[in-house]
């Protein structure tokens, strides 16, 4: 498994592989790092599908806001490659923030509609900051396929938006969302809960099954507004939870919905918080 | 010359090229067509350079606004096939409004600061057109090297800046200004003017060259707004101009200055309007 840190190294190492192969398959893994069990069932994925595993470890200032986490997010280098090797990965791009942006970015990818609500509205300029540093990425190790986790689905909608509008050469892979035993998907934000925080945390994936086994039974019967009720009282029983929001929502338009139509893809989102750690999930259904 | 309508033939056209020959070296000169010799001489600087030229004309309605041009432009399709040939074209890419905008476009790229004044001031919007058709493009063709003419200074600024900024896998080639014989820079849009507005629209290119002379003998000695000062001066003696702007700045930053310093690029940059058609042009001085 080769590290590199540098833009040029990078290139030269993947143009060295395709030289060698011109068919050569490059699968790509954007992460943030602290690596779990989600990321590697991406990197996994890539494994399978693709010639290289390429991983790129960054924590991207230009996504978080001034009152965000960004200082504080959690950083662990030498097991993230420990995982990153075990999961089969080919090379590990680790640039510092000075290599990824030498002076002020003054180029941005924004996106419209897709990013007006969920972490959209709770965030601002997050996805602008998300959507950039993937452009930036994607121009950089010029993958073949990129994979992502549905854990993060509006991240997922944005990407899947900016390909499609940019023309940009590279195939989107969701991957489902990898979740601890008790159901709390996993989360690189999840070492921030103490003891009680993460035993509630579970009311995320709880009420989210709950959401899904009322779709399955009453379909078109529940309104969007009953459905977001039943999942809002749900967290409410947990003490500690402090909805920061809970919305059912088109997928992957992320519009918001009268009714429900019969084949219709829908999303449940649910951001909450414990405490100062802010907890993303989500599912997607198809009405019956 | 292959003639292509549509991206995935391009894509394909391209890909069996490089597959055959795995160093190609592919250029690409993106334009509006209603090609002159201004467009002649970016084919022939990528012929010169590149193993294959790519041609795209494509008249982007992203970049005009709700009061300009985008309806009447001049196209003819016919006579730019003929220069395109002439000049040694390989692929010319002529795709429809809905081939490269199948669906009402979410996503756009928008350069801060390089676009605050000149034509990005005057044309609000234009250059976020711009950036995002160009990114487009870019990821459409997938070119080595990029060829833009220098009469539209301001838009390579904002090319090269989104080129940095994003990493885009990209060479930019800016190619100088093609002149009539009297001064006057090709344009598409010169085929508006009727023949008094011909003859006064030299004025632009005369101004600037007074402005070249006075540089070349004062220098530092002369202030910015001394300099900018003579060229309205010189324009408004053309009594059918209307100066749109008129303004020397730092050249590629295009930041105001106070004064000049010695081996500091500048550039002073006009557009001009004569009757409906606005005219632009430029040059790029260093100071002695």
């Amino acid at each position: 498994m080769q590290v590199i840190q540098h833009i040029t190294d990078l290139r030269q190492s993947i143009r060295s592989r395709r030289a060698e192969q011109p068919s050569l398959r490059v699968g790509f893994v954007p992460t943030m790092g602290f690596l779990h069990e989600g990321h590697a069932s991406l990197l996994e994925a890539a494994r399978r599908s693709c010639d290289i595993v390429v991983l790129s470890i960054f924590v991207n200032p230009l996504q978080f806001g001034p009152n965000e986490d960004f200082e504080r997010y959690p950083r662990d280098e030498e097991r993230d490659l420990a995982v990153a090797e075990q999961a089969g990965t080919d090379i590990v791009f680790l640039p510092q923030v000075a290599e990824m942006y030498p002076q002020p970015i003054k180029t941005m990818v924004s996106v419209r509609e897709v990013t007006t609500r969920l972490c959209g509205a709770s965030r601002p300029g997050h996805f602008d900051g998300v959507a950039t540093v993937v452009a930036k990425l994607f121009h950089i190790v010029q993958p073949d396929a990129a994979f992502f986790g549905m854990k993060d689905a509006q991240q997922v909608a944005v990407i899947e938006q900016m390909v499609l509008d940019l023309n940009l050469p590279v195939e989107i892979v969701p991957c489902p969302t990898i979740r601890e035993a008790d159901g709390l998907a996993k989360s690189s934000r999840n070492v921030y809960l103490n003891e009680e925080e993460r035993k509630q945390a579970t009311v995320l994936s709880a009420a989210l099954r709950e959401a899904e086994t009322a779709l399955a039974e009453s379909g078109v019967g529940l309104t969007p507004q009953q459905l977001i009720e039943n999942v809002r009282t749900h967290i409410r029983r947990s003490p500690l939870a402090e909805i920061d929001y809970a919305e059912v929502l088109a997928f992957p338009s992320l519009e918001p919905l009268e009714s429900f139509t019969q084949g219709e893809r829908i999303i449940v989102a649910l951001a909450v918080k414990f405490g100062k750690t802010r907890l993303i999930d989500n599912c997607i259904v198809r009405i019956p």
